[in-house]
């Protein structure tokens, strides 16, 4: 690979962020081939066309299929809202290219069975933009999981909270329709399960509750009721015989970014929360009991790829870094090389236990996660 | 009331905790009679005597029924192994004598009502030692709750972690005897439910998994199968109509008396850890923005009863301390004051949440606590 | 010894916590020989009569020289203001008393080298009321440093912030006056300087700034000339050659009982601050690079003597219970045991430390403590 | 200003976070002119080549003044060895450039003095790379104190530490030899200094001391004494006449990027440590006493200009993101709009304090900073 061709389609905080990641992480790296910033396309062709020159990109377009009909494009960011996806992934892989979409998949899971599908008769890459698995401290735990540290793993806690949604006297909008998803399962839940996934691998069972801190919001013509569940709490069952938990709130007054993770072994135990992104806890039942205690382990250049930002410990990667990982980790992927990634196929799999937890809040009972 | 005449059965832990707790609840508070520690009752002669000159008790007696005729008792601590509480305490009661009985009430539901029962027809003071829910903390998150501070409370997640059970390599016990009781739900989980008692009334409904980190231990004779479940989570549903979630572990690596409330409102949130006990934290969302942040309250003269115990802020109460203040609200109820406790009616309540929850993991589905 | 007589004199803040202490100690410990509260001196007839009931003392008396007279007492706990210690102190040593006294000595050196002298003439136990050197936290750091965990120490950070002369508007105090003492330097200075001869050993040179945050504040008859300095920062040089800094604020809003000890060595670093009591941080270097960090050590019984308070990990112990280990302590000396204290040997070289900050800052150089 | 083109000098660790902030600036603002990376100057062609392609330079050359000569560059990135900085900066003004030199400015005082010079009979824009102060945090803290949030200041602490220097067995460096510097007061002193003048403004008087943990390290040829001092201890007065406090430790086990910053005004206190950059704390007086405590608020969109890199709260930003940060400042500066920088009249500043503290421990006596 000589150079690499980036389309990029939708220009919001996301399609920033890809920009971002595509514009830096040569430099960051090193070891990348030289990345052309092809083409920009967005909703009107004003709007492409600013955001092209401010991004860098070379052209601009308010067609998407035209800029999947650019052969010097070899990759695709996917960056529109979820709805847009399927179709766009879909097309983009039939042309030949390589993907790079945000999650999660789709709000359908027929669509995203169809974006596995094309994946796999493509052949081609095909991501999904889960970057906080990219974290060097989320890195480092899953090194530590592999090698023992903490011994086989019983017991999982994750929670992710925010509170965007935590102000009663907000108006009701379109997110509160039944029509745009579940709520906290699906617009949060995939992040959660795609730590677990990096981490721990599937999840067997799932037994959700879900709840509305407020049913109805104040609407254009009076008080509308709210159709989408802002809390979750899911009882879990992993395919390695854990336990485990995930409670979700996107009204949790005071949580701005809490992924808060919980991991207890035979021998150990891991916390993290991506509030303070830049750390994790360790617990050593193996020391000297009378010193046993969570240490706090800033991440640091021995913590890979953090070294690659800068070579220093503790002065902190943020959150568009974490996409910069993401990035490298596509384009590894593109030249063959392994690399730690949510692809479609792992996608699907979170995508088919957001359904579960669905079926299992409305069924009240136990959902097996294949069946 | 001149004197009040204490007679102590037990003296392990628990039964140390209240000689001191006696000991020092008239020098701590000054507006109390004069404590008179009458007798002391254990399992010999022996032992009941050394105690009870340690303990400062007038006399011992290895017949705790001997203890209940004396006259110049007028309140007993019962604080033996769970499976003596009730014949003690309805001895007790029917004796005349006002109770402090360690918690949980007992292993057998017939026997907590039986406990209650007494506690009716003799219309004596009755409560259970659930001395966290004394903390100052605790207290001042209630008074907040009472003033709307946060709002009203929508969500709601309890932890309560230890590690005393983690080691794999530990040896079979007799508490991994399906016969002293389910494992986590009524060992640990009594607390939690002593919190939401005292904070947000009773829960309504119940859905408990649970599971058994160490399947089998060494026995003296070969391996044995565990008939505990050291690990347990639990959707709940709040009589208030709050969502909730309680975690409980004997098997966190890393957790020491870890009881960990987050509490989320309408116009913000409370933290609580119980491995920090003199400090809890507040967000408010009627703050500016731009300043709104989780403040770290430290306990403080202005939240009653610390400054009984240290005129000065932040210099930190202990465990014990919870235990004096428990037994300085015993004697106000003997006076006919009202009193934050959990009485036998609330122990009650307690118990029956308890047997729910392991209904409900029996039959995998909701259940109602009260049906 | 069967039994030991103790006389206290003085029934404030800290009267009540030595009270609190001899009437726990036994029950605690279990070690020690039976407690008899034999008298309470305070300023008057009735209050002295109704402290010693509160705080089960046999006898009352508004004249602590008759208290000192009492054969029948063995120990004499000194909480008076601290221009009555060296009077009180001397009178009882010389009455072939043990002395328990509160912090500081006195406000003027010799009076300080007098109860020295006293106690070299009696050979009695006279010991200070520097109760945080009691923390089982605070030995278990000692016992780590003794067995070179962290290697030798180079260079150590105190701090002792409270907040209760932060309020600009709070009117002129008795306090203000420099007749009382310098402010932050003796007020506070010496429980850092406690901890320091606890850990470390003595202090060589030092030099010292203060400030007076708050020049003026309001009298009866307008704005007075505040006389003493709330702030103070201190340049150290350890006896061990060990560099250091003490900063010490009684107007530092927000801190209440803050004592925060940073201290680093060849192999690793330790942190402690007083708001947290139940725990330390420990770093060691020594450990694999890729999970250093500091660790933060809950207290528990194996960090002795948590255990005679709680057998559980993690469950806390408040201020008072440091003072029932000073208590335990003393009665060890006094049966010739060895013991940590802080004796009058040692309460005179942290007096000495602090005249020589009070004339480093008047000459604005660096002054020897022993110079 | 259509286009802004960019020489940079050094390709380091500093040169690559520039090339990284150049690259990115503009799609993070969207408000900057177009940037065009014209030329990178390194030690030797092939070097200078290498780092050009991977940051996307166009042109690259081992001399540097030739860069300076390119008509087409209106800005140089000078991030060579400090030694280099004052004949570049010189150099660069003397040629019509604008200048962002990275920290310090020289090694000696006369050479400073010599690029301020320069600057002032250039009139360009000269600025120097201390990023923290670009921190949102710290913008917001500043505006707080401009507010009176928490009073007028009365009392600083500024700690910064880190371990590199820690390990006593790692071998004598060119570092460690006198003609490179002091040692912590200039390597890390102007970090601090740099934050103080952001925040406060300038240090009237100085009383330093300095220490050396280990005094001799492993050379090729045996034992080596060390010339510089790892340890520094800094007594303050600012000239708005708060007293102050700084420590510097390069020896300091466990401490990665620690600059901890302590604030402390007549109705309220501030908290900042640069290991959780996303964060700060806030205590203020003037609020309800019992809930009175530090909050922590995360840093989000509200705290500009975090906003222009993540959209939502609590993502957290990194180190390189302070970098981008700083260069859409110097970019303002070009365009004639007013920013938040060390310009070398502040840098001037801060090397003339660092010079008075290097008397102060050589003369054991307080300086004053412009005497």
């Amino acid at each position: 690979m000589k150079k690499i061709g980036v389309g990029l389609i939708g220009s919001g905080f996301m399609g920033k962020a890809h920009a971002i990641a595509w514009s830096g992480v040569r430099a960051v790296y090193g070891d990348v081939p030289e990345i052309r910033l092809a083409c920009l396309a967005d909703a009107s062709d004003d709007l492409a066309r600013r955001k092209a020159s401010e991004f860098g990109f070379a052209t601009a377009t308010a067609d998407w299929q035209a800029l999947l009909a650019d052969p010097e494009i070899d990759v695709v960011s996917i960056t529109t809202p979820n709805k847009f996806h399927a179709q766009m992934a879909v097309a983009a892989l039939d042309a030949g290219k390589h993907v790079w979409c945000e999650k999660p998949m789709a709000p359908v899971l027929e669509d995203a069975q169809a974006m596995l599908n094309a994946q796999r008769r493509s052949g081609k890459v095909a991501i999904l933009g889960y970057n906080y698995i990219q974290n060097p401290a989320i890195r480092h735990i899953r090194t530590l999981l592999d090698e023992g540290a903490i011994g086989p793993v019983n017991h999982i806690r994750i929670e992710m909270d925010e509170d965007f949604m935590a102000d009663a006297g907000a108006p009701f909008q379109a997110r509160h329709e039944a029509v745009n998803g579940y709520g906290a399962i699906d617009d949060f839940g995939v992040h959660p399960l795609s730590l677990i996934r990096t981490l721990f691998g599937g999840v067997a069972e799932v037994m959700c509750d879900m709840a509305k801190p407020y049913p109805t919001r104040k609407g254009k013509d009076g008080e509308r009721a709210v159709e989408v569940f802002d809390v979750a709490t899911i009882l879990l069952r992993l395919e390695n015989g854990a336990s485990g938990l995930m409670a979700l709130s996107r009204t949790a007054w005071g949580r701005k970014g809490r992924i808060a993770v919980q991991i207890f072994g035979e021998k150990g135990s891991i916390l993290y929360d991506q509030e303070r992104l830049n750390e994790f806890q360790l617990y050593l039942a193996t020391e000297r009991p009378t010193e046993q205690g969570f240490r706090t382990v800033l991440t640091a250049p021995h913590h890979a790829p953090y070294d690659r930002f800068v070579p220093a410990p503790g002065h902190g990667l943020g959150f568009n870094d974490l996409k910069v990982i993401e990035c490298r980790q596509l384009i590894g992927l593109m030249r063959g090389e392994p690399g730690i990634v949510i692809d479609f196929e792992d996608g699907m799999k979170i995508e088919r236990t957001v359904a579960a937890m669905a079926r299992s809040f409305t069924e009240r009972r136990w959902v097996k996660v294949d069946a």
